[in-house]
């Protein structure tokens, strides 16, 4: 495992994720709830139900923290001890800010909207009325504070238990896959499913 | 989206994971950091390295939040406002208990090795030595306080989004899938890989 600070890596493991772990602290302890988020430049940005108390929280000045994680594979060593996981994940600690007005926060939505469903925002689907735009609620946080960690290649074993070839090593690989688009059963039969879908 | 409660599911959804992200409140505030975790029964186990200061926090009695999610698919709507993440999420609000004796450690690491590498504990590595179990913490966590939500199906659009039938819609499934397995280098030449591994 090693700690790089390169931002562009930063970057890449965040346009390549589709949510994030949001951690707040709440009234009852740590809370960690699963969310959808975008990024542009160094700026990450989380939307959510103006009724989200989680949400509310954060607007209000509490600190957070969101953390994205690639799990790439299962490392087998010879030793159970050695046992561990490549992955690649970006933790930010930080405060979340409310972006209020309006062009900020059309903004913002895009960039979570193309993060989740690249296309949709731009003619993919309907843009939010007055009334959606005023049911959410949008927050942007600075990537200041970021700590990637990544760990790749072959289990590091003992060089006693490398030596006693006991036991097979190696790492078992894990994808995620897109699957066969599902079509809304209200669409009208035979309605073609559009490149930024199928082609994903 | 919906709130279940049954335990079965929360035990479905715990089972099917790899990994959980363990939330922690510290002095720079809430952090989230992913990490293995086992089941058994109804206490979920964590472990690491004595040194890392997140578990011994969690050790002192900090409170401590787990959270497991699926990720199975993107749900486009015919509307921004709708468009979603179907998933399955176990959010467990709780403190950590050390682990303490020897017996309760070995059977939590166990727990911990079968749910990330299945048949590694039981003949597939090297069991750990009084060192290496010195150097590990182990910590319970009781499921009680735990909250499970799943959404799944097509999107939710607004009758009229319906009726205007501008915007395709539906879900694009996401799954997690193995990959080859891939030997250590330090392997002897020909070494078969076990079926615990190649049939995963």
């Amino acid at each position: 495992m090693r700690a790089r600070t390169a931002r562009a890596e930063l970057h890449d493991i965040l346009d390549a994720g589709l949510i994030c772990h949001l951690g707040l602290t709440t009234d009852s302890g740590p809370l960690v709830l699963p969310t959808c988020y975008g990024r542009d430049g160094d700026t990450l940005y989380l939307h959510g139900s103006t009724g989200a108390a989680s949400l509310r929280t954060l607007a209000g000045g509490a600190p957070a923290c969101v953390t994205v994680t690639h799990l790439d594979g299962i490392v087998y060593a010879r030793s159970v001890f050695h046992h561990s996981a490549n992955y690649r994940s970006a933790v930010i600690q930080g405060t979340a800010v409310p972006v209020l007005d309006d062009a900020g926060r059309r903004h913002a939505l895009r960039v979570v909207t193309e993060q989740l469903a690249p296309g949709s925002w731009d003619g993919g689907a309907r843009l939010p009325t007055e009334r959606e735009m005023a049911a959410t609620l949008v927050l942007a946080m600075d990537l200041g504070e970021a700590s990637v960690k990544v760990r790749t290649g072959p289990p590091g074993d003992d060089e006693d238990d490398v030596a006693a070839d006991e036991h097979w090593a190696g790492v078992l690989p894990l994808k995620q896959t897109w699957g066969s688009p599902e079509p809304c059963p209200l669409l009208p039969a035979g309605r073609p499913i559009p490149e930024r879908v199928s082609g994903r």
